[in-house]
């Protein structure tokens, strides 16, 4: 039995089994952990990454959680997304079916390797994972716990790998003839070095800098209200705002407001020279500052004299991620959400609702900002591709050259894959 | 205006004022043709190399046709791919949309430069395009008649560009921050090479190491033709049959019969031990053979003991590209478009009917064996991605955490994204 081939009962059947290892072990996974975030505050690891690191009976808890909403995902192989009938008895299937070999590389949290290899398993895709040597113990006993799970319940030995070698993350990202796709998961530098160091395609982005605009015709309860949870309800993630940009006609009576909740808040403003001649004693906003994501209370602000300099400044210094316009007028929206390049873009919401979960996904892969295969919030969709199976009785091409040559009907149908 | 929200009346008007203009022009395009052809003998370049790069009206005439086929094509841009209602009030659209910039690299093949241009123009691309110096000449009258043509019916100035440095393509490869996917066009190495020398995302196949195998199941009848017509039909091509792989049971009364076949067509035949124990006087196959895209009529034939072993030999020599199988046997047939990893995979129909045009898409990309994004015959569908438009009316992120938070109904709509 191939991977591509397991049932979903079976794949879901692992899961469960997943998720009772880890639940069962708990005692043991979080002593392993232990032993690891021991040895990195000896070796002087930064505190974030110790933070990412550690695990707790909380933490547990939402793993568990998190391995029974794949469960409860639909099965995204083994889907007929299109069939056409080339001529009589001659019809083509497009299918979906797992990518392949998904690598998966993290720094810290052991969380995520879970998530990941959960992922993979549904979706029928074999996954290699390297964690960080900080990683180490922790990483070893899931990996062991669901690889042994996920065997007995019938899925193939070795579709769960753990990569532990000494080399560097870089010997991986060199295994282009074996993995198909590789998702990162850490900083934004991490990120952004697997980006730069392999030739593997990368699901995932290495910054969110996201913008809302407040247009001339927004409502101004709106307005205060988006801006305000854009930037203070979870700042350290990467949906959150970074730059706030406003139409100069609102410029006059929205900062006064905006600024007073920011304040409230202590979230620290820069802006351009127009925002600070009507906030007074706000610091100067940087050319480096239109290009920084904070992931903090800090936010850049500036004015802007139309809806088409604010898509401008977006399209120049945005990540592509999430960006948000607030506006009564319907033109304005639409000309936005149409020119402004990014995976998600917003017409009177929050940019903190460009999520998996928000958006009906469940589990989530990551958020990607390249421009192929699959953008924005991803879900298992993002772990595969299709292939086309084309049955028929003896057809050969050379019937369909020449002289009397035999025509396609290219007829459209609505037929599943299947045996009949 | 911006390319991505070009109306589909002016995306087909500039693509019929290019044709015309093409039709019109004919004469100085030969002429122009006519320069790089003699200078590419003067420097003793590669005959099939010429052969691709020279033009004649019977070239030209398919080149106009080509154009009114994208024309015909439904636009891909701006298509709701699924819609979602969050909450109330707060729906998500995924709607397709340009990918971006796309770079094409051609090696002589100036046919292809206006088959790529054109195909990028209707699904709201911009297009950089380098062609080969061997080509600059009909490459420079070709994209200046058409980025005439194109803006004069209304699109934006630069969306066609060519690029006419002395740099090596190399150069091109390396501008990964302004280039989102790459097409080549010309030779296996040629491919292979891009490839091999860029971060873009390349869409496309080096190689075409294509299998027929005859199970012990098969009707002879359909054996003979389809194994004949997968090699004989048009050698030449990525989706022609390179190796045969056939079924023990099989051999001794299919194989005399296809190799006189083959012996007419005046096809070389390389054997395993077992088809030289049945066919004398086959030359013996070595293992490069099995790997070897010969593009030519030249066949390798090997005697496999069982389905299982002949998905294997696949799995390991093929180049992910399209693969058959004859058989009466439905379990059979089942588990080989199962377990063999290609882009296409045929039951009782050859190897040749692997392409766009039969799998009725009009104009082609390309064939795709990358296991991201696009795969196989690639459409206009492979020009495209998504973008999630979501609307709200002042939602913000912190109504729908903590104590009495709201929650998302997550209803499916089928909702069209547009203005009411």
């Amino acid at each position: 039995m191939q991977l591509s081939s397991i049932p979903t009962e079976t794949k879901n059947r692992a899961l469960k089994s997943i998720a009772e290892a880890i639940e069962k072990n708990k005692g043991q996974i979080l002593k392993e952990n232990k032993k690891d975030i021991a040895l990195a505050e000896k070796e002087g690891i930064a505190k974030p990454l110790i933070k990412r690191l550690a695990l707790d009976d909380g933490k547990i808890k939402e793993m568990v959680q998190g391995i029974h909403d794949v469960m409860k995902q639909e099965d995204p192989v083994g889907k007929t997304l299109a069939s056409l009938e080339m001529d009589k008895d001659l019809v083509m299937y497009q299918v979906s079916v797992p990518i392949g070999v998904i690598g998966a590389v993290f720094e810290s949290r052991p969380d995520a390797t879970v998530q990941v290899a959960c992922l993979c398993l549904k979706s029928g895709n074999a996954a290699i994972l390297k964690g960080g040597k900080e990683a180490l113990n922790t990483n070893r006993i899931l990996i062991r716990l669901m690889a042994n799970a996920a065997e007995k319940a019938g899925i193939p030995k070795n579709s769960l790998q753990l990569i532990e070698t000494r080399e560097e993350v870089k010997e991986m990202l060199k295994l282009d003839q074996y993995i198909d796709l590789l998702i990162p998961r850490g900083s934004n530098a991490f990120v952004k070095f697997i980006q730069d160091n392999t030739k593997i395609p990368v699901l995932g982005h290495a910054e969110g800098i996201c913008h809302v605009y407040i247009d001339k015709d927004a409502d101004m309860k709106q307005a205060v209200n988006i801006a305000f949870d854009a930037k203070c309800q979870y700042p350290a993630v990467c949906n959150a705002m970074e730059t706030l940009l406003v139409h100069k006609d609102m410029a006059k009576t929205f900062l006064p407001r905006i600024a007073a909740r920011y304040k409230e808040a202590k979230v620290e403003l820069r802006g351009d020279h127009k925002t600070r001649a009507i906030l007074k004693g706000v610091k100067a906003a940087t050319e480096k500052d239109w290009s920084t994501e904070y992931n903090d209370l800090i936010l850049s602000i500036k004015v802007v004299s139309s809806a088409e300099e604010a898509i401008g400044h977006i399209n120049r210094y945005g990540s592509k991620h999430t960006e948000s316009i607030v506006t009564e007028n319907p033109e304005t929206a639409y000309a936005f959400l149409d020119k402004v390049d990014a995976a998600v873009v917003l017409h009177n919401a929050s940019t903190r609702f460009s999520d998996g979960y928000r958006f009906g996904k469940g589990a989530e892969v990551g958020i990607a900002t390249s421009k192929i295969h699959a953008r924005g919030p991803v879900g298992l969709e993002g772990l595969v591709i299709y292939k086309y199976k084309v049955l028929g009785k003896g057809h050969i091409v050379k019937d369909y050259v020449g002289k009397n040559a035999k025509h396609f009907t290219h007829r459209k149908l609505d037929k599943k894959f299947g045996r009949k």
